[in-house]
C-alpha cells in the first residue's frame, strides 16, 4: 500500500455500482417481507438503519470486475447483507449490546426473546431465497461461511483469558468472524465468470476482511464515540481481547501486566481503568504493531487483484483496501 | 380413528426403521462434529440426550411405505432431526427453559449465549449437509419449514391475550410451530418416489403435527411431572394459551373467567390458581373439546394414507397417529 493522497469514501467506492445498491436494497425488502406484524414491525426498523452495505458493494464490485453479468447479483448481494444482519441481531443479543452503529439493537429496542427469532427468521428467508435462485454454488458458499461464523462467534464469547489468547488464535476467531463473509461476498461475485477468478477473490475478500476486523479492533483504542457510535475502550470493558493489546502484552512490565490482568478480573472496570490500559497498549506499541498487521493484510489482498483485468472495478476493489484501513468508523 | 386394544409404542412404531435409525443418528454425530471443544462438549450432551427421533421415524416410514430407496434417506431424517434440535435449542432460550425431557436445556447447563450459538451452529450445519447431497428439493423444504417455524415461535411470543386469542389464531400457531416440520419430515421422504405421493404425505404430516401438538398441550392439563418430565401446568405458569382455555372460555362464567384473567395477569402464578383454571377447564368442557379437535387431525391424517399401497409401512403410519394421540408424554 503507497501512501493514499486524501482518504477514500464509502461513497467513492459505491460510486460505480451505485444503482445496483439500490436494488439490492429494493430486493433486502422483499426477501424479509413477512405477513406477520410484529415480524415487519422489526423489519422496517432493520430497513430503515440501512446499514453501510459494505458486504455487497464488495460483491459487485467483484461481479463488475471479473465480467460477470449475471441477472440475478443484486438478489445474492442481498442475500449476503442479510446474512450479515442476522448474524449482527444475534452477536448483539448474545453480547448484550444496546446499540449498534449508534441506533438501539434489535434486543435492546423489542426483547432479547424477539432477536433470537428474528436472526432466524432472517438467515432461513435468506436461504429460501438462495434455494430459489437454482444452482447450489451460492448456497454451498453462504452456507459454509455462516457455519464458520458461528464458530467464530463461539471463540470470542470463550476468549476471556489474556494470558492465553495468542495471536494465532485471534487471528483464526477473526478469520471466521469477520473474514469469512467478505470472503464469501467477493468469491459469490464471481460465479458466473471466468472459474479462474474464483480463488483469487476469495482469498482477496479474506485478507480485506481481516484488515477489517483489525482496524475495527484498533479503533475500539483510538477512536472516540462520537464517531464510531459505541463508546471507547467498549472491547475492554466486555474483556475482549484484540490484537493491540496481544501484541503488547509480553513486552510489558510486572506493573503493567498487573493492570491488564485487574482490570480482566473486574466485572464493572472503571472508566480510569480502561483509559490506563489503553494508554499501556499503546505505550507499548500495541497499536501500532496492529497497524503493521492490518497493512500486511492489506498487501496480500492488494496482490490478488493482479489477477483482474485492468478497468475501472479493479481499481475501485483497491480503493476499498484503502477505505478498510483509513476509516474512522 | 376405531377404538385401540393397547396403547401404541414409540418402539412398535421404530421397529421397521430400527437399523435405519440407528444409522441416522450416527449421521447425526457425523453432521455437526466440531473441533472446537465447547461445540464439542455441547453436541456430546445432545447426542447423550438422544431424543424420540420422531420425526426421523415418520422420514422412513414415509420413504419405506412409498418404495423410497433413496440411500441418502438416513442423511436426510438426520437432517430433520438436526432442525428439530437447533429449534428446540432456540426455543429453550427464548422461552428460558431449563428443563426439556426431564434433562438441563443447553440456557441452563452453559449458558443463553452459548445456546443462541449453538442453534446457529446447528442450523447452518443442516443446511450445509443439505447442499453436499445435490438436488434442491429437500432444501426447498427444509427452508420454507424453517422459516414457517420461526414465524410460529414469534406468534406464540406474543400470544398472551387470552381474550383476544381465536381458535384460528391457535392453528395458525402450532401448524407453524409444530406440523410444519412433520409435514416437512414426510415430504421429503417422498423425495425419490413417486411425485404422486408427495402431496398426501405432505397432508399427513401436516394433520398428523396438528394432532400431536393438540395432544401435547392437553398433556400440560392432564398429566403429571412423573411423566413428562416438565411440571403440570406449566404452560398456563408461562401464560401460554392452548386449546382446552380458549375452547372452554366462551362457556365459563364471569366468575370463573375473572379467575382466568387473574392468572393470566400474575407475573408468577400460584399453584393453587394453575389447579384452579386446570378444574375450570375441565369441567367447562376444554379437554374434552382439544381431545375432540385432536381426533379430527388423526382422522384427516389417517384419510391421507389411503393414497398409499397396502404395506407394513402404511400400518405403522397408522400407527404413528395412534401413538401420537395415546402417548403420555
Amino acid at each position: 500500500m503507497g501512501p493514499q493522497l486524501a482518504p477514500v469514501s464509502l461513497a467513492s467506492i459505491q460510486e460505480p455500482v451505485r444503482e445496483e445498491l439500490d436494488q439490492v436494497f429494493t430486493e433486502l425488502g422483499r426477501i424479509i417481507a413477512a405477513e406477520f406484524p410484529l415480524i415487519d414491525t422489526v423489519n422496517q426498523h432493520l430497513l430503515h438503519l440501512r446499514g453501510k452495505m459494505f458486504r455487497p458493494t464488495l460483491l459487485l464490485l467483484t461481479a463488475q470486475a471479473t465480467g460477470n453479468t449475471q441477472s440475478r447479483r443484486s438478489t445474492l448481494a442481498a442475500v449476503v447483507e442479510l446474512i450479515h444482519l442476522a448474524t449482527l441481531i444475534h452477536d448483539d443479543s448474545v453480547d448484550h449490546s444496546v446499540l449498534r452503529r449508534g441506533q438501539p439493537t434489535v434486543n435492546a429496542l423489542f426483547s432479547h426473546q424477539i432477536a433470537v427469532i428474528m436472526g432466524d427468521y432472517l438467515y432461513s428467508r435468506a436461504i429460501i431465497e438462495l434455494v430459489g435462485l437454482d444452482g447450489l454454488e451460492p448456497l454451498r458458499v453462504m452456507s459454509r461461511v455462516t457455519n464458520e461464523m458461528t464458530v467464530g462467534e463461539m471463540r470470542e464469547i470463550t476468549a476471556h483469558d489474556v494470558l492465553d489468547f495468542s495471536q494465532d488464535d485471534y487471528d483464526q476467531l477473526i478469520d471466521a468472524k469477520t473474514a469469512s463473509l467478505m470472503s464469501g461476498a467477493c468469491e459469490v461475485g464471481t460465479l458466473g465468470a471466468d472459474p479462474a477468478y474464483r480463488e483469487p477473490m476469495r482469498r482477496f475478500g479474506r485478507s480485506l476482511g481481516m484488515a477489517f476486523q483489525i482496524v475495527d479492533d484498533l479503533l475500539d483504542y483510538t477512536s472516540s464515540e462520537d464517531v464510531t457510535g459505541k463508546p471507547a475502550g467498549l472491547d475492554l470493558r466486555e474483556h475482549k481481547i484484540t490484537l493491540p493489546l496481544i501484541a503488547a502484552l509480553p513486552v510489558m512490565d510486572d506493573r503493567e501486566r498487573a493492570a491488564v490482568s485487574a482490570l480482566m478480573e473486574d466485572p464493572t472496570p472503571s472508566d480510569g481503568s480502561i483509559g490506563e490500559v489503553i494508554a499501556i497498549t499503546a505505550e507499548r506499541g500495541g497499536i501500532e504493531a496492529a497497524q503493521v498487521r492490518a497493512e500486511e493484510f492489506s498487501a496480500l489482498a492488494e496482490a490478488e487483484l493482479e489477477a483482474l483485468p485492468a478497468c475501472r472495478a479493479r481499481d475501485t476493489l483497491l480503493d476499498c483496501i484503502s477505505y478498510v484501513v483509513e476509516r474512522q468508523s
